[in-house]
């Protein structure tokens, strides 16, 4: 046997090696090199700050937090605080608060049970009922940090190696690619119809799954992003039961991600577990299917990324999955507390006729309008752009336009050995402080390129990040030209 | 190819079926099912309560927060109530808090640079060099999840395949095992001799290293718990350069789980990285090392396991694998930003004539007194019990007494398919409520069986406990002896 040898970049494990996550690539690396750079001289760039755009972080571009659900993770934070009268929260913040520390034995600095909170999957389930119609059970639900940790883990359990598959749509959210290289299995991408709005046909899905299996690795189940990130469109009924009946002919678990639910713009949400649920009970078919459900606080209009809460149920496993999911959470003990209880609180809003009621709904739907406001703009002032088009942004928080880019820009980004919407992207950042993501950390056609640019910068700085991106196409257009 | 099936237990990857965590295994499913049916019916069981002695999770056994990290906390999490004045907080928690939120962007609702926040690194760096007397750097750190998130990622990075194996210690905490089966990798477990309080030999590691080559695995790294989990002892200096110089002379990576670090009861802690750095500055010794430092605020004084914050210090690791542990934490985005800044609380609490220092020095060498009165207590009650022998408990929160179980209940194990010393606890569990931890959970030597039981029991409940473990004890063993 060699001998041993330390950990260097020969050495580590090829899964990991394969892995890529472009969001946080680096684009963002080189983006946090220039702040400090700025930090120490001013006039080092031709921009006074970097605008993260790379990523959906609501609260880093100046977005504030809801007012109920802070107070009461205040209370939770330091319950004597719920006897101090003189602090001045309405009192269904206090009952929230006390209601929480009643049922979570040792507070939120004891492990919860591995699988989560039962008081917060109670609140999980009463919400998916009343959002589809169909009630849930605690049983099926669990709670993880984030959205991300609940499909790292899902992939792991469902992926053995290299001949088992997972379809994705392209251009995906790139933590999908990134987890099945992880476990050394294999991408089969569908391509999502960018001419038509980002739409999902039949036959995409069933030429994905045909490549996959002639390339000899069997899809185990399929991903659906709705609203899709980064692509914005949000599907109808009749896609998603189309996707439902496609991935049920061919046994695929269908990963429904669907954290960007609140964030709809246009036409409106349905979620996979109600078009599931009606066909099993209003249409009366025997349909064996195993679906899972993902939610997070990230997103939506709490936009709470930091909090790391999400959720996820799932539908048609048996015990024994049921069972190996909670053992993989048990490992890692449990999601972090703060984040568990975060979830109840998105879930679980003041009512109607309570105290916090009207000042959460006012922060809700001024948020959802600035959101529908920034994307609409956004979209418009991209389409004005020479060789860019952009598609509507129905939902979710992101426009993905295409860039026609220049001969001559190509033959200049390969010959730095990087993708040509990598080096567009990289000259923007170093042009403007604006820190997007190339297309080719999602997925896209051969030969088109694009990048994606969130829709979060405040209101009041929207004009100018635009005006930016404006003067440096123009300017990378004329030299490229 | 044949047709794709759903997924069940007989489809899940082998990976994951093969991970086993005992610490909430069956033993604690049971136990949530009795406490739901004491719910319902309080006469169900010859006892009132479960008391989870399986687990270090202080809080949930009554142990209280510490006010001043928990007053900050409610600060991040509520900014608004800094301006409060009648919130009664004293002025360096004020301040502390106002200290992060300045340098947070976008506070804890934001996602963070992935490897953590800078200014939580800085304060970790400068608890390290106060600590060992050598500086540290901010890039060399890692906030996680918990230290348990630190080690499943290093673990994925190090272990490709069956070839390559993870020296743990036997027993150990199964943490490691469970990270060593979901990479497919191999456990090459080096036995601790309970015979000496549970020491380190040289021999003993040189034992595993060869069988473990012998069975065509390559050991890349050794595990070393100190102070010991389930075991409860503290290495010494020679010890611990022992095991160094061992692992150095094989290349071997260290992974210095030091998370018990502040619960030492006798002798005294030294850190591995101060060993090793001793040897390569006092010494002069060119010594190249590689070497995973772990601690957290799960235990300590602090005992804030469910707001999972924890944090690594890579040392001897060139830029590349660096970067791809930063990859790895980008494709979760980040730890939670509780957990987090948690970790700064831990690691730089208030200082000698600062407002907060009293109370917090009181709250905390109470603490650790009472931690090391029941240690004692625990220790010398059980080994006034008919075949149970327990060792010192010099630091960490467990007990881990070897019983001597009669043949008969060794054959009634056999007959009803599970490990003796499982089904010892079992036992105790339907009879008392107690929930311990059976030896084969962690490994032992062929043919002893022992329990691991936490300390933490508040002092008012512990002789009751104790009290029902000997009735229990006394009782078993004349049943079976």
């Amino acid at each position: 046997m060699e001998e041993s040898e330390w950990i260097d970049e020969s050495t580590v494990s090829p899964h990991v090696k394969e892995a890529k996550y472009a969001v946080r690539g680096e684009l963002v690396l080189r983006a946090m090199e220039i702040e400090k750079k700025l930090l120490a001289n001013p006039e080092a760039f031709p921009f006074d700050k970097v605008v993260y755009c790379n990523i959906g972080n609501p609260h880093q571009l100046g977005q504030k937090p809801l007012t109920f659900p802070r107070q009461v993770l205040a209370l939770l934070a330091c319950p004597e605080l719920i006897k101090n009268e003189r602090l001045g929260f309405l009192c269904d913040v206090v009952e929230r608060a006390q209601k929480y520390l009643d049922k979570i034995p040792g507070g939120i600095g004891a492990y919860s049970n591995s699988q989560g909170l039962e008081i917060v999957r109670h609140e999980v389930a009463a919400f998916l009922e009343q959002r589809d119609g169909y009630p849930s059970h605690i049983d099926n639900i669990f709670l993880t940090n984030g959205a991300s940790a609940a499909v790292v883990l899902m992939v792991s359990l469902m992926l053995k190696d290299k001949h088992d598959a997972l379809m994705i749509p392209i251009p995906q959210y790139p933590l999908y690619s990134a987890s099945i290289a992880l476990q050394g299995g294999t991408v089969a991408g569908y391509y999502l119809d960018e001419s038509s709005g980002w739409s999902c046909s039949s036959n995409a899905l069933q030429d994905a799954y045909n490549e996959s299996v002639r390339n000899g690795a069997r899809p185990r189940g399929i991903v659906v992003m709705n609203p899709g990130n980064p692509t914005g469109q949000v599907f109808s009924v009749e896609e998603l039961e189309a996707i439902l009946r496609f991935a049920n002919k061919n046994r695929l678990v269908v990963f429904a991600d669907e954290v960007y639910q609140t964030n709809i713009y246009s036409s409106s949400f349905v979620s996979f577990r109600k078009v599931l649920l009606d066909i099993q009970t209003c249409k009366r078919e025997l349909l064996d299917q195993q679906l899972i459900t993902l939610h997070s606080v990230s997103k939506g209009f709490t936009g709470e990324c930091g909090l790391r809460g999400g959720f996820m149920e799932l539908i048609g496993f048996d015990e024994s999955v049921k069972l190996q999911v909670y053992k993989l959470l048990s490992i890692m003990l449990c999601s972090n507390l703060v984040g568990q209880v975060a979830v109840g609180l998105m879930v679980n809003p003041p009512r109607q006729g309570s105290p916090s009621y009207q000042l959460y709904e006012k922060e809700r739907s001024s948020l959802i309008s600035s959101l529908k406001r920034r994307a609409e703009k956004i979209v418009s002032h991209l389409n004005e752009l020479d060789g860019v088009r952009c598609s509507k942004v129905s939902g979710a928080l992101y426009t993905f336009p295409s860039i026609t880019l220049p001969e001559k820009a190509v033959k200049k980004a390969e010959s730095i050995g990087i993708a040509p919407d990598a080096f567009y992207c990289m000259e923007l950042l170093n042009n403007c402080g604006i820190v997007c993501v190339p297309g080719s950390g999602f997925g896209q056609v051969d030969g088109t390129f694009h990048f994606r640019t969130t829709i979060l910068p405040a209101e009041e700085d929207l004009d100018s990040v635009l005006e930016a991106i404006s003067t440096f196409h123009k300017n990378f257009m004329s030299i490229y030209r």
